[in-house]
């Protein structure tokens, strides 16, 4: 069992403070009444590089202590832009396998945050082996998106903000991708709130984990939540079935239907996965408690030229 | 001339306190790095009913001293909701003469805050004869949506807000469609700060009318910008003119694409009308100052049901 506790939250929160934003939290009557809860939103599309993955890459980043001077990692968006921003606070380069079906817009933006861009296919197979590939040929530390115990921590920082914020929460919801996100949700919110993940049925690796006890491999995922296509990793599985996490799942017109939800009441711009949670909590009424709160995990989304 | 001053907006500020969100003010270091100066934004996006109309409209019914208990206006949009919102807060009826050609979204904003909508024709002539059998025929009093002391000194205080907020503006750019909110910025701004206008070309009655120095008629207006379709009024006109206020054009695709830099760059969501002041700054470089104040007027947009 990973050792991970609050305290490494805490010690995350402290390393990263002066360089990410304390994101606001937001409150919205409309959505309070479609649900039927006190709704309190932490909004990480307005954190650096638009999501709460600045928090864990930037916490990796900032507790390399030898002289490494690269990075890399594989990521199809918000974590290969964060570590990019994460690197270039240090002066370090970084690199990130990015898979050539990878949204246009996350690549651009991890290119202006400085990532230099090494192409793969779209499969995991293909991804693993030009990072073995790369890391064979070249001195850089890998940082992964969320199996890891730095990011994880980092990640964790969101909750902890958001429950220092706003007292008394029954429940964090929070997107599940690979799990980074909620396994620090977990550690931070230390039982004083029941940590909930939302999960997009078209990738339910986590649901399914859940149920059967251990990591099921991924089907291979399609949903419009193009942040959640990842699986759980060995230490977010852990973390989350040792709290026998509750995952809900959503459809991909439900999650569209969330999204549209926040940007229309809320006047806030988030990416579909971030309206997982909201779309999963309005479809199960009956394990939503009166007081919670939710992490919109990002807000990189591009808009077609024409309205 | 009008008699209107900066104390008429210090007295509306007063009065309608308690009722409107003091929102945000929002900075961008992208869109710095687009313009070249240091642009602050007032979210009226985040302002009851989603606009800035709800400080005019509420000051507005709040002045009323009979026992009138009903009012009615003409609206194709926010201003409709934002007279509905504040006649409810008096427990007064609400009547909205709307174009029949209105956005849908816009009308059934219009219906959740408490309107009955009138339809007419979409010409100006339909609108007024509407409205004067609607007042022959029964008692309500008629609240303009710009052209009127209380609603410019309502809309004044958006104005007043940012300035108290954020130090030593040079200039404060608002979009410009009936005048109410650039006359109000005047008062308030009180010659501290210039009040630049944006307008869309396709509806740069504004324009021509600070160029010839009288009301100018409009042209039927299209453009994206639904809500600057109106044109100034006697009273509007002679504030702005007074001031020689500088009005800023901006095409369409201007209004476009700067209303995408600010859904995907500040990651709120505003309406067209809103991002009108940020693509006339962008067009004309040579107008703008270093350190600007821009009023983000309203974010009610629906989005299509498909991403």
């Amino acid at each position: 069992m990973t050792d991970l506790s609050q305290d490494a939250v805490v010690e995350a929160a402290s390393r990263i403070r002066s360089y990410v934003h304390r994101t606001p939290v937001f409150t919205c009557h409309t959505l309070n009444d479609v649900v039927g809860s006190e709704l309190f939103f932490k909004c990480e599309n307005f954190q650096k590089v638009g999501a709460f993955k600045a928090r864990g890459a930037l916490n990796a980043v900032l507790s390399i202590e030898d002289d490494t001077s690269a990075v890399v990692t594989h990521s199809s968006g918000n974590h290969g832009a964060a570590l990019a921003w994460a690197a270039s606070l240090r002066g370090m380069d970084c690199y990130v396998v990015v898979p050539k079906d990878a949204s246009k817009f996350k690549r651009a933006s991890m290119r202006r945050y400085g990532a230099r861009l090494i192409d793969c296919g779209s499969k995991l197979e293909s991804r693993e082996t030009k990072l073995d590939e790369f890391l064979e040929q070249n001195h850089a530390r890998f940082i992964p998106p969320y199996d890891d115990p730095h990011i994880i921590a980092g990640q964790g920082t969101a909750t902890l903000e958001l429950m220092d914020r706003i007292a008394n929460l029954e429940q964090i919801w929070v997107p599940v991708g690979g799990g980074g996100l909620a396994s620090g949700a977990i550690l931070a919110a230390r039982g004083q709130a029941e940590v909930v993940g939302a999960e997009p049925e078209l990738a339910d690796d986590a649901f399914e984990s859940m149920k059967t006890g251990r990591r099921e491999s991924p089907r291979e995922p399609v949903t419009i939540a193009d942040g959640l296509r990842s699986s759980l990793g060995d230490q977010t599985f852990e973390i989350l079935y040792q709290a026998r996490t509750t995952i809900a799942l959503a459809s991909e017109s439900e999650i569209a239907k969330a999204t549209r939800m926040v940007w229309e009441h809320m006047k806030i711009v988030v990416e579909p996965s971030s309206a997982v949670p909201l779309a999963a909590i309005i479809r199960h009424p009956h394990l939503v408690k009166k007081r919670i709160g939710i992490v919109l995990s990002g807000g990189n989304v591009s808009f077609p030229n024409t309205f």
